[in-house]
């Protein structure tokens, strides 16, 4: 059987090992493209891989690549798994991805349905492990009879506690964009007690909370912008409290807040001039004037930070957003000169480890009427800045499904995401195998 | 010579009026043209002027209609007077109209001088009466060998102080719409002691100035969103501090600042249910869940609004969004259902009548080098609910400039704004014999 992958970026790193080591023992002729061949030879490691570089606008080569698969698995940017997807339909093609199910996936349903096909979306960490752990825990709850009342949610992707070496305890990991823009540009909506409930941007950096995980201490939980976003997915219609959000360590969203708060973390417009600008130019920018104030004063004084919070300030101070360093970003939006200069301390340092920490919460009506609460928690550490936990935890939920797929341990047809019982008790089994492994507690 | 007139609603009254007193004078044929003739009832007085139902996308009586007139005077929404534009390229036509110029206007420039046209744009109150004023005052200063360091601007649309009787002492007197989303979208930039400024959205309502007006007590001005757009148009290139804003009376902003940081006038997304939740409802959507405090201590609390803030809570409670009113829009925005709510309270009353109050200031160093000041204030009361302030600062320069143009007085061709002499001199002069007077003070 054909495997055929696109994409050997770090994210691959798992995946493609994953394959490799099940190829024999399955029947597997795996081909992996990148239109990078040190993408290739870094990430293929047996000499039974097929490797091609090439672009996937060249159509041609795509016709014949996927005319010969049984499975293609796309871990290329999102935009581009439409096309591969009608060429899977027109070629009788399994598909498996990480990325969000969009609506133009969604559309292709019907055509999947009557090819016989898979279409698997959402297979990654998050989304992917959240919706696999999420609904067993929920399924089992409503099999026994329980009524779910609360669904929580959380995930980060941060250091490791030896690799927490700044005052935020925290450093870049995967895209630092999207770490820049989190929250940005809409109202946080969700239900708290069967109510309604929106946050606007610039107060989803108050409105936190302290959760505390074994061996790992405490973190800080923010709101995600659409909590409610997997309501129906999930089955909870009815549920009183749906929350979803991300993980940091407690402090740095009131530090992050004093970003927010200046409109530091604008991407909607650009600054002239900001090449050649120094870092302390740029944030006075969004400081009002004043003829004899140091900018770390009026900082302070226009955030309302009082002299004594130093835990505050030692964060602020870190950044060297006040030092005289220049910017080399051309007419950058704020959150692009922002990403800038935060890249020049929060990049990971050659012997720095990335961890993924996932967390649900469910408080629900037992059979019997009583109120019960179950915690299930997931803590995964990276073994280095080349195999982190976040190429682990995206690449081998993805790599598991693709096995039952080609094995025909999947009965569903359609655009899926993994949320029955024949996707998630198998990979979250075969999970643990490789030390992902989720910790329950029930009260 | 033939003037045609596009739309008579409330705003054209003083346009209309004007033109068809002068219009045996100057040997003006008038027609004006509404989709709505009880529009055209109400607006027009001589049985000489003609009046027309149509909508202008009916082409062929369009082009009946332009291709007889020496000038247009377009009072339609913005985005028809690009079409009416073309057309006056094609058969001769001067056109005037109260709109700011748009980037597809500008384009059509080029064939406009060579048809040795005018089309002027911005010339009502705000644009309008704003860049004859600040020219006027700022050419002057210039001429005299002074250079200009700091130019700060405001104008608002408010209510006579007879007509004040609400907290806020504010009424809507134009499109509310404007009113709610005012500031949102973007962030604030201007120029302060010659550097770049940002304000974002959430914090423009905070930083605030105050100017008295004689006779009139004191404003409160904000900042409006681009601050910097005239600074070419006024050859301000090389000023020290540019500022533009909108008055309110003075604790406006500061409470408006509530909705702003609930997020009560995002019009981003719209709530479900609208229709048929309370007030009362609607508000606790912006509030956090608590099991026994009331939502007006949540309020409180959430925005930190002290006990004795007592000014500051009769705004809030006068608009009435604590009581269990029923709410008649269905799936609307935060934005729109703010809007609703308060048009329930601030909607003009039969004997309310507007008010538009604007200043200037201008800081310069005068040719024998000493440090000047001079403001500049203006204030117009309605006559009524249907003679307003805002009809007669609007409608009157436009009017007067229609004038100077079928009199062969202008010299400029191409698509211009007000403010070249040959426009502010005998426009503002005219103005004054309507009782629209700027006071002037140096110091």
């Amino acid at each position: 059987m054909n495997i055929l992958v696109f994409g050997a970026g770090l994210s691959s790193t798992f995946l493609i090992k994953y394959l490799e080591e099940n190829a024999l023992k399955y029947h597997w002729n795996i081909t992996v493209v990148d239109k990078n061949s040190s993408n290739l030879n870094q990430r293929v490691n047996s000499t039974n891989t097929k490797t091609i570089v090439f672009d996937i606008d060249d159509e041609i080569t795509l016709n014949d690549l996927i005319q010969y698969a049984e499975l293609v698995v796309s871990m290329l940017p999102a935009q581009l798994h439409l096309s591969i997807a009608k060429k899977c339909i027109q070629y009788n093609t399994h598909l498996a991805t990480a990325s969000y199910l969009s609506k133009e996936m969604m559309s292709l349903d019907e055509d999947v349905k009557k090819k016989n096909l898979i279409f698997l979306n959402e297979c990654g960490l998050d989304p992917g492990i959240d919706h696999l752990s999420a609904m067993k825990l929920l399924d089992e709850i409503r099999d026994s009879g329980g009524e779910i009342i609360e669904f929580e949610s959380f995930t980060g992707g941060l250091v490791t506690p030896d690799s927490e070496d700044n005052p935020w305890r925290y450093k870049f990991t995967w895209n630092p964009r999207n770490v820049i823009l989190a929250g940005n540009g809409g109202a946080v909506k969700f239900i708290h007690n069967g109510k309604y409930k929106y946050i606007p941007y610039h107060k989803v950096f108050r409105r936190t909370e302290i959760i505390e995980i074994d061996g790992y201490g405490k973190f800080e939980g923010y709101a995600n912008r659409d909590s409610l976003k997997y309501r129906e997915t999930y089955g909870l219609h009815n549920v009183k409290t749906m929350y979803r959000g991300t993980f940091r360590r407690p402090g740095f969203s009131k530090a992050w807040n004093c970003f927010v708060q200046l409109g530091v973390t604008d991407d909607s417009y650009q600054l002239p001039y900001s090449e050649g600008m120094t870092h302390r130019d740029f944030i006075n920018t969004f400081l009002p004037f004043h003829p004899t104030d140091s900018i770390e004063l009026k900082f302070k004084s226009n955030l309302n930070i009082s002299q004594d919070d130093i835990y505050l300030w030692e964060k602020i101070e870190s950044t060297g957003i006040f030092s005289n360093d220049l910017i080399s970003v051309k007419n950058g939006s704020p959150a692009q000169i922002l990403q800038h200069i935060l890249e020049k301390k929060w990049n990971l340092k050659s012997d720095d480890r990335d961890m993924i920490v996932m967390w649900h919460k469910i408080n629900y009506k037992s059979k019997a009427g009583t109120q019960n609460s179950v915690h299930s928690s997931l803590v995964c550490e990276g073994n280095s800045r080349k195999h982190t936990a976040m190429a682990k935890t995206v690449g081998l939920p993805l790599a598991i499904a693709c096995k039952l797929i080609l094995s025909k341990k999947i009965k569903k047809r359609g655009c899926l995401l993994p949320i029955y019982p024949e996707f998630y008790n198998p990979i979250l089994d075969e999970l643990v195998t490789h030390g992902i492994k989720f910790k329950e507690k029930y009260s």
